[in-house]
C-alpha cells in the first residue's frame, strides 16, 4: 500500500501512519520527495487491510493499493491452473466443457427430453434450475427440492454430473445431496452467508459474477468460498450491467483473458443470460471459446415459446446441436477439444 | 403491451399472439399499418407478464411494455403518499427524518455515546449495524444478535426507534424483536426469500436500492415486500455503480423526484455509502433534502480513525451537529421541518 | 410510435395528439382500453420524429418508439449485406480483413518496417495515426499531414490501402487525398460537422463507436454519414465505458451479432483500444472473428516500449505474426478466410 | 508514480525503470520489500507522463499514479477559488448565478420574450443555442450565426451577458464576437482542436462534462483550455451515462463537492439536460445549489409543446419564475444569494 501524505503533513501525522502500519505487522519504507512524503507499506497481507484505514488518518492525501485485495484466488497464491474433476469430467483442462439444460425444471418429461438431447449432442454436464430468483413476485418460482430430485435422477440416467443454483444458505446441505456442482447466482455473489455455506461442503462451486461486480470483487467473493475450505471454484461470466440496451446484459468477454492472467481458477461463460435472446447466443458462445473460456453454460428447451421462464434466451434442440458443431470447430482451431 | 409484428408476419402468427394475450385474460386491439401489424394488448395486469412471453413467438418483431412491471408500489395503485409511523416518528410526512448512528455496533460505550449525541443533535431514529456484509472474508463481520440487543437497549434509553440490517431470512424473526425497522441492504435487494420474510413481519422495511438496480427494479423489489403483507416500505437511495471513480458510488439524486412521481412510498437518502468519504457527506445530505427526500441515513462515529468499519465515510460528533443545523435550514427553505 | 394517454386524459388532449401525428403525415389508430386510451402512430418515417414531441403534449402518459430512429443503416432499408471494395480488398465479404499498423506514425523508418511486417504477415490494409487526439495537452499529438503523406507512400509501396483518422471537418478534403479510408474516432462519433464532411467525399468511412454510445446511437451516426451521400460505412466496435477497471474499456462483443441483425453495414473490431494491454489483444481478436466480425483493427509497433503513444496496447512483430496464424484458424473454423 | 516490479524482476529490469524515470527528470526512491521491489517516482510533473510508459517495460507488475494527471485546474496549482467576471456578473463568488433561455434560438420573438422573462425573474445570464448538435440528421440544426446575432442583440437590450455553444474550431473567432461566454458541449469535451481554439480567445469558456467522462478527464480537458492561455473556465455538470433509464442522464451531484475539493474553478449544474423532463428540473436545480454549485443552466421556452428542440425538458415562464423563488430560498439557507 502506498500512502501519499498531504504537502503540509506534520511529522507526527507521518508517524501515526507508520505506527498503524507496523501495528498490522507490515514493513514500512519512507520516501521524502521535495514536495511531499510518500510511505510504502509492504507485506504480503496488505491486501486484506482496507485502504480507508489509512485514508482516515489526518494528513493523509491518498492511499493506493499494490497488493490485490484477494489472495486464495490469485495466480500469486497458486501459479498452476486449477483443474476440477466432477465424475468423469474435468473443468479447467484441455477440453472445453459444455453445461446445458433448461432454465427451469418444469416436469420430468421436459427435463428428461432436454437432458437426452444435450448430452447426446456433446454437453457433458446437465444444468437445470430448481430455485428461480425472479424479479417479479408473480412469476413462476421453480419446483424447489422436487425439481432438484428430478435433476439428480436425469443426471444419473445419463451418467452426467448435474449443476443447479442454491439461493439460501439453509438449502445448501440438502442441495449438496442432490447435485454435483452448487451454483451461486449473480444476485447472490455477495451473499456472504451463502458463500461460506457452499464453501464448507465438499462440492465444487460455480460462482457467477455479480451484474455490477468488478473482476476484483468477483475474485474476492471467490476468496470467501475458498477460505471456507473448498478448493473447487469455477468462475462464470454472465454479463454485466452497462448503458447498452440492445442486449439484456453486456457480456464482458475481456474478463476471460483477465481472469486467466490474475487467477488459477477455471472460468466459463453463460451467453444465454448475457444476451437475453436466442439469436445472439451462438455468436457469443463461439467468442467465449475463442477467447479462452474453459466452458459454456447454455439454456436449452424443447419448446422455448412455452417455457415457464427465460424462453426467449433458450435454444431449441436443433439450434443447440448446430451450435455444438460450431463450438467444436472453434475449440479445435485453438488446440482444445469439446 | 404493444406487439409489433415483423413485416412478413403471417395471419396465423398474428393469431397466435392474440390467442396468447386472450389466454392471459387481456383485451386485444389490432392496428394494421401499411407496413406491418401492431397489436395493442390492454389490461391492468399486463405489467405482470414478461414481454419475453410474446417476443418468443414466431413473427414477432418487438414487444414494448406500457404498464410498469410493478403495481403495489405505484402511484396508480395508491395516489396518496404513504406515511409510516414508528413510535412517535412519522416517515413520509412534512418532517424530514434523520436516522443516524455508527456503521457497526462495536461496544456499548461506542453505541451509547453515539446514540446520545445524534439524538441530542436532532436525529429521530438510531441506526447501527449488527450484521455486516463485508467484501473481504478477513474483515470484521459485526457483533450479530448481541449487537442488535445493545441497539434495542440504546434506543429504549433515549425513546428513539432503531433500525438495523437483516442479512438472512432466518434471522428475520429474531431481529424483528430487537428493532423497529428492518433494513434490507443493497446487496440483498433481489434476495427474494429475504424480501418475503421481512414483508411477513409487522415491522416497517427500509429497502435500499441495489447498486446496479434501476428505479423500476427497485420498485419491483418493493412489490415483493408489499405483496407479502406489510404496507410499510421506506425506499433508500444509496448510490449506484457507474464509471466515475472519485466517489465510492454515484448518488442518483434524480431518483428522489422520480420516485415521488412514480410511487407513493417515502424515499430517504444515504449519503455516507454513496460518497464513501466524510468530506462529501454534508453536500450530498443537503442536496437530498433540497431534492425532496423524506429523510437521511447517516453514519456517525465517536472516533472515525479507529472505527472497525467504514470510518472514512463516518462523521465525527461535531461534523454531525454542524450538518444538522445546515439540514434544518434547507428543510425550512422548502417548507418542511427537521 | 405508441402514445399512451394518462387515465384522466380528455378527448381534446387525445385530439391534439392525433392532430400532431397527422400533421407529420402519419397514420393514426385509436385503441380505447377500459383504463386508458392508447394511440398507435404508424408510418415508415416515424423514426425521424423524437418521442419527446408527443411526450410534451398535455395528457400524454408515455410514448414508445416502434420504428428505430435510424433508417439508411438498417436492415429494413437494405436487406443484403453491404460489401465495400478498397483497392483489391473487400470488406464485408467472406474474407476477414485485418487492418494493422502503428498507433502513431512516428517516422518513415518506424512506419515502413511495421508496414512491411504486417502486410507480410497477412494484414491487407495499413493503419497509422497522423492526427492523435490525446487526453493530455502535454502528450505527443501526431505528425499531422506529414504523417499522412508517409502513410500513403508506405501503402503504395506495398500496394495496400491505407486508413487514418481525421479529426476536424476542415482536414477532410486534404486527408481524402492521402488515404483510402477515412476514420472517424470514438470521441468524434457525434461530431456531426465531421460526419457530414466525411460522408460527402467518395471515400469509405470507418466509423468507430463512441465510448458511451448505444448501438442505436451509433447507427444514427452512420445515418449522418450515409445521408451525406456515401454508401460506404464500416462500423468499428472499440469498447465502451463501464464500471469495470481491469481493462481500459469494455469490449461489447455482443455488438457484433446485434449489428449483423439490425444493419447491412460491415462491422469490425479494435481489440487494442478496448483492452489497453497487449496481453489481452489476442484473446479479444480471436473472439471477434468467432463472433462474426468482418475484420480487425490492430496496433503493432517495432518497439512498443519506446512508442510515442499507446505502446502498452501495441503488439510486437512476432506477437502479431503469431496472432495472424491463430486468427486464420478461427476464420476457417467458421467458414471464412483471412 | 509508484512502479511495483514483478516478483521475479531482474536487477536490469529495475534499472531500466529507474533510467526512464530519470530521463524524464524525476526523482527515484527504491523500496525493497521481502517479496518485491517498489519504485517511487517523485516530482511535480509526473502527472503529465502516462502510466503506460512504465507499464510497458519488462518486469513491471503495475504502475500507480500519485500526482493527478491534470495540473492547471487543480487546487494544488491554485489554492484560492477562481472568480470569473462577465459584465457585472461574477461566477464563483457568493452569489449563485442562473443562466437561462431557450434550448434553440428559433426567432427574435421567441428569444426576446424568453429573455425578458428569465432576466426579469432573476437569471443574470442569457443562454440560447445557435448551433445545435442533434443525434438525427433529419432534426432542426439551429439558426447558426444568425441566431448568435439575435442572442447578442437580446443580451444587449437587457444588459445581460450571453452564452452559446460553439461546435467547430473554425467558428470560434466569429462566435467570440457575438457572445460573452463560449460554451463547449458535452459531445465536444475531448475535441482538442476546439478546446485549444476557445482557450486562445479572451472569452470565458463554459466547459460541459462529457457524458462518459470521469471528473479527472473533465479536469484534464479544462487543462487543455487553460494551457491555451485563458484563465477563465467554468465547469458544468450535465449528467453522465449510466444504466438507469428513468432519466435521460444521471446527474452526478457528487461531482459538485468533488470539484470543490480538487479544483479552484467554479462549477455549475445543468439540470435540464440531465433530467430530460421538465417535471424533474426543479428538484435537481434545488439540489445543485444545496450541494454547493456556483450556478445553474436552465432551459426555458414560451411554449414548450411547440419548441423546435428539447421542449420536454424546457420550463414554461411560470414554472421558471416559481423555481427562482425556491432556488433563492435554498441559496439563502446556505448563506449565499441569488
Amino acid at each position: 500500500m502506498i500512502v501519499e501524505m498531504q504537502r503540509n503533513a506534520t511529522q507526527s501525522q507521518v508517524d501515526a501512519v507508520i505506527e498503524r502500519a507496523q501495528g498490522y505487522g507490515f514493513e514500512v519504507q519512507l520516501n521524502r520527495g521535495t514536495d511531499k512524503v510518500v510511505i510504502a507499506i509492504l507485506g504480503s497481507d496488505t491486501g486484506h487491510v482496507p485502504t480507508a484505514n489509512f485514508e482516515v488518518l489526518p494528513g493523509v492525501g491518498s492511499v493506493t493499493r499494490i497488493m490485490r485485495p484477494y489472495k486464495l484466488a490469485s495466480r500469486e497464491f497458486r501459479s498452476e491452473p486449477t483443474e476440477i474433476r466432477v465424475g468423469d469430467v474435468t473443468i479447467g483442462g484441455p477440453r472445453v466443457v459444455v453445461m446445458a439444460g433448461p432454465c427451469s425444471i418444469e416436469s420430468w418429461e421436459q427435463l428428461d427430453a432436454t437432458a437426452r438431447h444435450v448430452i447426446g449432442a456433446g454437453a457433458s454436464i446437465l444444468r437445470g434450475g430448481a430455485f428461480k430468483p425472479r424479479s417479479s413476485p408473480f412469476s413462476f418460482q421453480g419446483m424447489g427440492f422436487e425439481g432438484a430430485a428430478l435433476l439428480r435422477q436425469a443426471g444419473q440416467a445419463l451418467k452426467a454430473p448435474v449443476v443447479s443454483e442454491v439461493t439460501d444458505s439453509h438449502f445448501v446441505e440438502r442441495m449438496a445431496q442432490e447435485v454435483d456442482i452448487l451454483q451461486i447466482g449473480a444476485r447472490n455473489m455477495q451473499n456472504y452467508t451463502l458463500l461460506r455455506a457452499v464453501g464448507e461442503t465438499n462440492k465444487p462451486c460455480l460462482l457467477k459474477r455479480g451484474l455490477a461486480a468488478t473482476v476484483t470483487e468477483w475474485l474476492q467473493a471467490a476468496d470467501y468460498v475458498l477460505a471456507a475450505g473448498t478448493a473447487q471454484v469455477i468462475l462464470c461470466e454472465r454479463g454485466i450491467r452497462s448503458f447498452e440496451d440492445s442486449t439484456r446484459f453486456t457480456l464482458d468477454i475481456s474478463a476471460v483473458p483477465v481472469i486467466k492472467r490474475q487467477s488459477h481458477l477455471p472460468v466459463i461463460v453463460d451467453p444465454s443470460h448475457a444476451a437475453g435472446h436466442y439469436a445472439l447466443v451462438p455468436g457469443l458462445a463461439r467468442a467465449a471459446i475463442a477467447a479462452g473460456a474453459d466452458g459454456l453454460l447454455i439454456e436449452v428447451h424443447p419448446d422455448p415459446a412455452n417455457a415457464l421462464s427465460d424462453g426467449l434466451q433458450s435454444l431449441t434442440f436443433s439450434d443447440f446441436a448446430r451450435l455444438m458443431v460450431e463450438c467444436r470447430q472453434i475449440a479445435e482451431a485453438i488446440g482444445r477439444t469439446l
